[in-house]
Order: structure tokens, then sequence, then C-alpha cells
């Protein structure tokens, strides 16, 4: 199955866990487990074990309902202000139709979340929210500030296509213009005569699109056309992938990193832009930490065991029983056919080959410390 | 089991949907669903029958692993003015010790969130929180304002101990003092050597208490006496209950009302002090809602159907296939031997007694408006 820790207990669904368009489809086609994001079911793996849809993402193509990834759509006046106030990147240069990785920070530099921000336009951005409601922050502030901005959760829900075969299949169903988007671009692509906005983009490193369902009809027709076309090319339901994801450090908010965290920590510096003019929060509080030195940061761990559940966070000590840091993630990775993890290490533990102590489950082992990514 | 909708499909655990302290004692005291809250793992159904569960409250004890309410804490100088500024509910008036249910709205009298706030004292206030980033909410204000302020998620998570032998249960453990304690009352009560905040209060309509335990290891041990010397009351764990929450109408975020409903429009009427001179935010647009007349009202409803395992809202149509509402929650009761929900019912479709029709799960079948609570 795809998910790293099964619990066997049972998710007790409720409308407060939304349902998303597609999921009476992924129960249909084998869903075994699920998990919540942003008040919304996430699918957590389907009939094949976590190692053959890892290879199946790998070398074919796979279509996912990640319409948990929700839309927080900020427009008006002042939105351009607003969106920049929230994040440590400067977007004083963006474009339209472009995507932007952007750490959201508080004014004291902690991780409130790390969207993908579209700019549609200079008055109209959608921040495609990680796992926390990102939406309340935005209204606080704009609240607290006056700004002239509507703020709303649109009826967006994202279906993600993912593997290299993604590729050729978009590309049977909208033609060769889709692959001319470059990496983290979108435009309005046609389906049978409804708009769907497509970003070359996805959470996971081995190519695909996102497409930002706002028409639900159409998108469920997009859907199954996907898989029935998709045939040829090996096509399979599935979701963000644990190993996948490990292996390339694409760091997940409330696991790896949330808000006690901040955004030089988390080696999101080329997402940090303290030396030009944009105001944002917690830019004097970063710059301070700049100057200081940050005292923990993300790095790699290997371990020589051949699987792991994570559930929570584990200590790692040196041989003088020093917690050293934390693992927050890890997952066996058949490539390097060890665990491979990712924790906060505090300085100076920060030693590429440094070797610790971790107690897995009862049973005391030892890693070594490593770059991320691991691929 | 207790959980109405058992998806057959499990939840997939990771440090993102946080583990509580009484995690593993839970799942070895035969806990089959979960659900998430705030983030974290919230119990949803052990080994016994929903409706066994329901007796079992409502006549003996239980404890309830609610470490997912978690607390949103506001403190410093400026902490009462922004806990005011977020509710309807006039606080001038408000007392250290004492328990207030508080909606919590948005400049548009959009419901954020409803919390029992504990006011520790003047400059400390504790927002014991439904499903939603409040701390977010009070971040962006606190920010955008300017207000001197520390905002922080503490480490409190609650245990309840609800049903009507939580009163013996609990004056054995802590003495008689105990039950002197008022409904929505809180103080400190000892427990071998440790101070533990405990209120008269829990999401259930049957009596008792919720420890509010910061200090894990002894509440831990707490946990472990409860069941000890609970035994002679027949003590179980047990979880916030569908069929007793949905008949005694306590209301759940998320599921009965979200940031599209109004306070007035939920029946908190009790709870928006709109003609006292506090300043809170959304109060003009609750006066102009106030004196318009709202458009649409939380009723309850009864479908002679003897089961519903319910995921989404479903539509209420008239004779003439209008929609007049959409239900949000229901289970069937075994008081009344028919399913009993909550809906949001528009203008003027608020006659008790007023027949709708409603397709659950492909069949149509007829259903009744009523007032709320049903007990």
């Amino acid at each position: 199955m795809n998910s790293n820790k099964m619990s066997k207990i049972q998710i007790a669904k409720a409308k407060r866990l939304r349902s998303t368009p597609y999921t009476s489809r992924i129960e249909k086609q084998g869903l075994k487990a699920y998990t919540t994001y942003n008040h919304m079911l996430l699918p957590a793996g389907f009939e094949d074990s976590l190692e053959d849809s890892y290879y199946h993402l790998k070398e074919n193509v796979q279509v996912w309902d990640v319409a948990a990834e929700r839309q927080v759509e900020i427009s008006g006046e002042d939105s351009a202000e607003l969106v920049q106030l929230m994040t440590c990147r400067d977007l004083s240069k963006s474009k339209d139709g472009r995507c932007y990785y952007c750490p959201i920070i508080d004014d004291q530099a902690g991780l409130i979340n790390d969207p993908v921000v579209l700019r549609i336009n200079q008055n109209k951005w959608w921040l495609s929210i990680a796992d926390s409601d990102v939406i309340l922050f935005a209204k606080g502030i704009a609240i607290g500030k006056n700004f002239n901005v509507k703020i709303i959760e649109p009826n967006v829900d994202i279906m993600a296509v993912q593997g290299p075969k993604s590729f050729p299949l978009m590309e049977k169903i909208f033609g060769k213009a889709i692959t001319d988007l470059k990496f983290f671009g979108f435009d309005y692509f046609d389906f049978r005569g409804t708009k769907h906005l497509i970003a070359r983009s996805g959470w996971s490193k081995q190519g695909g699109y996102e497409i930002y369902v706002e028409h639900t009809e159409s998108g469920l027709e997009l859907y199954d056309h996907l898989f029935e076309i998709g045939k040829e090319f090996n096509v399979k339901p599935g979701c963000p992938h644990l190993i996948e994801r490990i292996e390339s450090a694409l760091l997940s908010y409330g696991n790896d990193f949330d808000l006690n965290d901040n955004p030089l920590e988390c080696g999101f510096d080329k997402y940090v832009n303290l030396d030009s003019n944009v105001i944002f929060l917690g830019k004097e509080k970063l710059k301070k930490i700049r100057s200081e030195g940050i005292k923990k940061k993300l790095m790699g761990v290997i371990i020589n065991l051949d699987k792991i559940n994570m559930s929570q966070s584990i200590q790692l000590k040196d041989n003088e029983n020093n917690i050293i840091g934390e693992m927050r993630s890890a997952v066996f990775s058949p490539t390097f056919k060890k665990v491979i993890g990712i924790a906060m290490l505090k300085k100076p533990y920060w030693d590429v080959g440094l070797e610790f102590n971790i107690n897995i489950e009862g049973v005391s082992t030892k890693g070594t410390i490593c770059n991320i990514p691991f691929i």
C-alpha cells in the first residue's frame, strides 16, 4: 500500500473532513487509506504496495486527487501588497501566468505555510496551500491593516498528472501547446469547450501537471478521459508519494517544519530576499537570524534498517546521550536499501557522515547525517 | 462502533496528524476509528457499537482523549482587547476562573470557530478551539493592529470525563471540592502533588469535567488512575458521541456551520451582544443582518429511516423540486427510532412540521422539520 504507516484503524468520515469531487471515483479505484489535509480527504494509498507505486510513478503516469491543496484567492487593489507582506520571497518582479514557491511567515519568522503562489494578474492571486488555514492569517492581517481586498476559498479542486508519461498523455488531450508550458508556468487549456487552468507543477520530481478544476463537471469528464486515453501509458491512480518525496527532499509542512521553524533553518534561503526593498512580515527578525546564524537546520539521515513506521518525531542522540536533533520524516528507500529521513539538527551537529544513535520502537540503532536531497 | 460513517478505509498516520499523549493508551483500549481535528488525531469509535456507547455515556462515565481541542493562549497587555475583538459575545464583565462559549467571527460576520474561552486572568486567556487554525487569525489581527500580545499554542492535552457517574468518580480522586465547581467554572486541583486545571464542561450534555493537562506525566498517571478507580462506576474509554451530540444539538464547526454562516443563522443569539459598547469584528454587519432579518437558519429534521451514513451535506427539496435547505449532520437516534439531523433551512421554510423530500444514496424519502435540541 502506498502509505508508510498503516494503522489498521479506520478513518471516520464526516462532512467536516470534506470529500472531493473525485472521492467516489478513487474509492472505486481501490483506495486503501486516507489522510486529511486542509479539512479535506487526501488519498494516501491504493492497492499497489508502496514500492510498486514508487516505481510506477517514476516510470509511467499517475493521476492524483489533490483537491485538498486548497486555494486562498486574494483579489482587490491591495492584494499584491498583502501577498507580499505574507512571504519573504520578493514578488516585485513576478509575472502573470507564473507560479512561485513562497514560504509564508509571521512577524517572528515562524513558518505558517509554504504555498505555490499563482499570479493570475496583479490584482488576483491564488495561494495553493499546504495544510494550515492561511485564509485566516490573510483575513486577520487584512482586517488589522484595513486592506481593500477580498479573500475567499474558491471552488478549485486540483487533479495532478505526475510521472514521465504525463507529457505524452497530456499532449494527446491538449495538443502540442501544453508541452511548451515551462516549469511553474500556467495557462488555460480547452477540454471539450471548457477552459481549465493548468500549471506545469506538482508535488513530485517526476514531472507533470496540475489541473486547477473550477468547472467540476468538465473536470470529472476529464478525470475519466485521462484514465481512458491513458491506458497506453499505463496510467494509474496515485497520491503524493512518501518514498519519492523524501528522496527528492520535497519538504512537508507539519511533518518536516512548522511554526517553530524559520525559512533559513529549512534551507529555503533562495526564497528569502532580505536585501530587496519589499516589505514583509518577519524581515527584521530574519535579518537578525541571518547575522547571528541559525541554531538548527534540516538535513538528511540514513539508517541501516529495512523498514520504519513513523507517526511522530524521534530524537537523535550522540554517544554521551546528548540530544543532537530529531528525525521528522522517514521511509525505507528501495533505491538506497536503507531508511532515509529528514531531521532537524542542532548546531554544531551538521557534519555529513556524523554518526548518531536512535531508538526506534524500543530498538537502539545507529545512523549517519547526510545532505538533502538524497537523489 | 462509535462513529457513524465507517468507511473501511484506513487512516494513514504521519507526524502532521499529531498523536496525543493518550494515543498509545486508547489504541490498546480497542480504538477502531479516528477522525482528525486541529491537525491531531481524535478518537471516533471503540469496540462497542454506536448505540451501546450512547447508552453507556448516558448512564455511566467515559474518559475521552480530546487533546485535539487545542488551546490558543493569548497573553499580554492587549490580550483582553484582542479576544474581545474576535468574538461577538460581550466579555466586559467576564471573571477569572470562568469559561465562556464564544462564537468567533470575521469582519463579514462569518463564523471562524466557536471556542470555549477560559479567562485565566485579565492578561491571559485560553481559547479551547474547534477545528480551525484560530491561532493564525489571532496572529494576523495582532500583527495588523500592532497589538502587544503573545500568541502561542501551549502544551495542553485535554482529557474529558463525561457522563453522570463522572461526579462520584472525580470526587473520589479530587475530594468534595470538585463537586462544588459550578457549570463552566474552573479551578486547579491537586493529583499526587501536581496541580491540574479542571473545568466543569465537556462536549456532551451528560455532565462532567475537562482536565486541561499541562503536565503530561502526571496527566498520564491520572488517566490510568481514572480507569483503575473508575471500575466501580463502569468507566470506559469514549469520544464525542454523534447520537448524543445531535440529540442535544451541540453544534459542530465544519459540520453544521462554517465561514459561510453567521451566528444569528446558527441560533447563537444569546452570545451576540450587539447593544453593548464593546468593539468586535463584524458588529456593524451583524446589526445590519439583524435589522434585515436572517435568510437561513439551523433547525432540526426527522426522517423516517433506520440508518444513515453521511459524509457531505444533502439537499432538501419541496414538492416542486425547489431546494429549501441542506442537511449537514444526521444519525439514527435510538430514542426517536428515526434519523434525526441538523439542517440549514432557507427562509421561508421554517415551519415546524413542514414536510420535505430528500434523496439518500439514491433512495427518495420524506422528512419533517422540527426545533432543536431534540432532547
